[in-house]
Parts: structure tokens; sequence; C-alpha cells
């Protein structure tokens, strides 16, 4: 099973990744769930489970120092690629570890029915939070308030997103997990509190960008925004932060086991569709479920 | 003595301003240089000279709680409203509390030759950063470099700008302190290393524009910078944190007083001239030396 995430259109060539750029003839990287064909290695036999960081391949070799044994007793194997994978730690080191957000306020998450973001928005909601989520369309928004108990969802392609925004938030943003950017920022932007605190984890919207919008140009208005209410934008880039993964599963998998934290997940069969797979996110027509293309 | 600074421009009723907003019929607020007249405390005596917040009065009335007693053999009276003041306190409070900047890398201070970047910049250096100034004009870049003993000076009115900030910066940015905002701002967030970290402290270039640039729309790219190379960016409110003023009290004098920490002042008399003194600063006019109006 291969993981299909929004930051592998990164790792071809722009040079912008946090992780390890990839090279024409290199196979695309990333987390997969796989089986033990052959080891040397007492602690792992032929037919376990593992999930590897091998990428597009149908076989590869570990020294088994970058390789984790699946137990399917535990959780599905599939949630080692979501929310027990990059994707759900992504969300919790964003929610836990680059901000404390404290209870009672309230959290805005975009891409919120993502997998990304329903994971930080669910933790946001575990925490205390008032968590509005942003996503795009009414089955997506229905998602957030029905089955993820979100206190309130925007549309980002209705028409009167800006007054959804006003409703949604009557008391301001606290916590920002910014998971999309695009042009809905400038508006949720003048939203933020004194002391509001930003994590920005993604930029989906702009990734595929190669020039820059004309405009209004917003820049000098977060800086004053930034200035007069201090707000704190920070980021962080998972490849450095690895060695909290521990602490992630130890945390998240008695969540996700017990269903407190709900995912979506679509699966793909064939090895071949992982190109076209990996483009359905970049075009706001995916589900917003986990992607996973299962090979044969 | 009355301290003249841009924070007033933003008392004036667009609500942006940290301090409590003035009306119109209130004094201007801000530090002064005072002299006590009566006193019913027995630790202030007529004629002792005192620190207060009483704005552009000639007499107030003060229970005691926001004076403090000036010591003339200690420092010039006029440093409590400089370096030893609310615009040191800036500088060091952003230079050492909201971030506090290793040694070794490079710190980039816009309004460099102004009270509080001039300041924020020893600071740096005296902390072990290469430190570059951003200034108007070649007595600004040559105050930075050859007084201030700067690392390198660049001069935002000179056509090479560009230029400048390629040689000044051949490291990129590791620290950034945030004087003024203002259209150069895109061109130095590309220096921005990863792990960079910006307070945001003034944006005096933008206190009086009410409407937004067009153009380029730069919004994006800073959050992808911040994504991308982990930019932390924060901002203080200096009336919050007024509590640490006693500590830096305590560090800032002997640095000032023994002139490792060093100063310009310029003093215009007359209380008349206190409004067309104040809007000196937002023309880049200016010397860049503290502005202090005596009065008779």
């Amino acid at each position: 099973m291969f993981s299909i995430d929004p930051y592998q259109r990164n790792l071809m060539g722009n040079g912008s990744s946090e992780w390890p750029a990839i090279e024409i003839g290199d196979p695309m990287g990333g987390p997969t769930v796989a089986v033990v064909v052959e080891s040397r290695r007492p602690d792992f036999a032929p037919g376990d489970h593992i999930q590897t960081w091998s990428g597009w391949q149908d076989y590869a070799v570990s020294d088994g120092s970058d390789i984790r044994k699946l137990d399917e007793a535990v959780a599905p194997l599939s949630t080692a690629l979501g929310p027990l994978g990059l994707t759900g730690f992504t969300a919790w080191y964003g929610m836990t570890r680059v901000h404390d957000f404290k209870p009672g306020g309230t959290l805005l998450v975009t891409g919120a029915a993502g997998a990304v973001g329903s994971t930080a928005a669910q933790i946001g909601k575990l925490r205390g939070l008032r968590v509005v989520g942003v996503a795009g369309g009414p089955a997506k928004t229905a998602y957030l308030k029905d089955e993820l108990g979100l206190d309130a969802a925007i549309d980002y392609k209705a028409d009167d997103v800006e007054e959804q925004i006003r409703r949604a938030l009557p008391d301001g943003i606290d916590a920002f997990y910014e998971n999309v950017g695009g042009p809905l920022f400038p508006v949720l932007m003048e939203y933020f509190n004194p002391h509001a605190k930003m994590v920005v984890c993604g930029t989906i919207a702009d990734y595929s960008d190669t020039e820059l919008p004309r405009g209004v140009n917003y820049l000098p208005r977060l800086i004053t925004l930034i200035h007069y209410r201090f707000v704190d934008i920070m980021a962080f880039a998972t490849p450095y932060v690895m060695h909290a993964f521990p602490d992630f599963l130890a945390e998240m998998t008695p969540l996700v086991a017990s269903g407190k934290i709900s995912y979506r997940e679509e699966f793909v069969d064939g090895f071949e569709k992982l190109p076209e797979t990996l483009l359905t996110l970049f075009d706001g027509s995916h589900s917003g479920r986990k992607l996973i293309v299962r090979a044969d």
C-alpha cells in the first residue's frame, strides 16, 4: 500500500521540499505498508507486515533501521499510512509540539476535510477547543459538522463564504492550523485575536504556482496584524522532528484504535494508478479521504 | 523633556495601537523627564528628576506608582527617554526576550540608524552576531559602519539596493529585527535561512497607509517561505511586558553608562514644536537620532 500525499508534488524538482528531492529516474518517495519477503534479521520474519519509506517500487532492501513492524490486531494496517503514519504525525506535531494550543479558544483548520486537517481538527476537539473547519463543498462541510463534530464549517467554494466566515468566527481566531494557503487567507487573517498562534503546515493551494498572484499585496497587512495583535506564526519540518514519532504513536494509537480519532480512506487498486492518483490531490476534486494505492 | 516616538502616530484614532488610544481633546501620551514640583510622598522631593508617562502637558499628578526617580550621576537624564527608556526597552525586549538570538548567525536590522534599531543592532553585536543594518542614505549607512561597528550596511534609497543586499547577506538571514515594513521586505525575506527568527517590532513605513498597495501579492510567498524554511515570526506588545523593565534597566544601565551601547539624540526646544517634530519621523527626512523636545 502506497501513501499518496501532497508533499510528494514538491519532491519533484522545485527544490522547495523539506525532504530530499528526487531526480529523474529515481522512484517517487513516501511511506508504504509492505510485506517482508526475505530477512536476515531475527526481529523480522517473512510474512511480517511493516511500514517502510521505500516509495513507489515493487521491492526494496532495508537494514531494518527505517522500518517498523505493524500489528493488525492493534489497528488496521492502512492506518500506518494515515492517522498513525506521517499524515497523523504532521497533524499531531503541529497541534501539540509546535504550539501547545490551550483549551477554550477557537481553532481554525483549513483543509479540514483532508487527511491531515481532519486529524488536527479532532485533536483540537479532544483538547477542548472550539473548532471551525474550512473545506470545499457541502458534502465536506457536512462531514466536518456531522461526523467530526466540529463546531462550525466554512465552505470556501460557496458564494457567501465571507458571510459564513463571519458567522463561524464570532469570537475571532486564537489558533490557526494552516494547511492550504491560497486566496482565502487574507480574509481569514483579519480574524486573528491578540496573541493568536498559527502553525503553517502546508500551502497546498500554492504548491503548483510558478508565479505570484497580482492584485492587492496583502503582505504589509499581515505584518501589521502580527505587530499589533502579537500573532505568532511558526512552521515545522517533519523530517527534522521524526524523533517525536514514538511519542506520537504512544499517544495516538489508543485514540485511533478506540475511534476517538476517526479517519476516512479511499483505496485505488493498481501500481500503475500511482501518478494519476497523486494528481487528483491538486484539482480540488478528490474526496478528502486519505488516498492509498494498493499494488496487486 | 518629551520623547518623540513613531508609535505616537498610532495613538491617534486608527485603533491599531497596543497602547490605549487618545481621544480628541486628550493630551498626546508618552514618556517624559520631569521635575517634582510638590510631593506628599516621602520618597519624592521637590526638585527630584523623574521619568513619567504624563505625555504632552505642562503639569501632571501621579500617585507615585507610575514614575521613577532618575539619577544624573548614573546617566544623562535624557537617556531615560532613549536607550534607558521605552526606546531601549523595545530593542532589548525584542532581542533578548521574544527571541533569544544566538551568537554566530547574521542579524538583519531595519531602521537600524533609528533610536530603536541602533540599540537592537548594538545588542546584536554584543551578543556575537554578524549584524547588517538597513538605513536610508550614505550618512546613515556610514554611521552604522563607522560609529556602531556593524558588519555591513544597506542603503535602501540607493539605486543598487538589491545588489547591496546580495553583497551584505552572503550567508542569508538567521535573525531579523523588523522595524520598518514597506516595499523592501519582500526582497529581504528571500534571504531567510532555515529556522530563521524574526521579531516584528514596528512597521513605520506602513503606519500612515490607509490603503494596501497593489501589484504583486507577496503574501503567499511569505507563507511558503515560513513553511519551507521553518521561519518563526513573532511580535510583542510593550505595554504587556513592562514587568521586565527592572531587568532591562539592570542589564542596560551599565552598558549605556560605560558607552558600550551608544546613542544619538537631537533636541528641539519649545513645547509648541511637539506636533511638527513628531511628523518628521514619517517622511524619512529626520536624522535617525532620538528626538526629544524640551519645554522651557
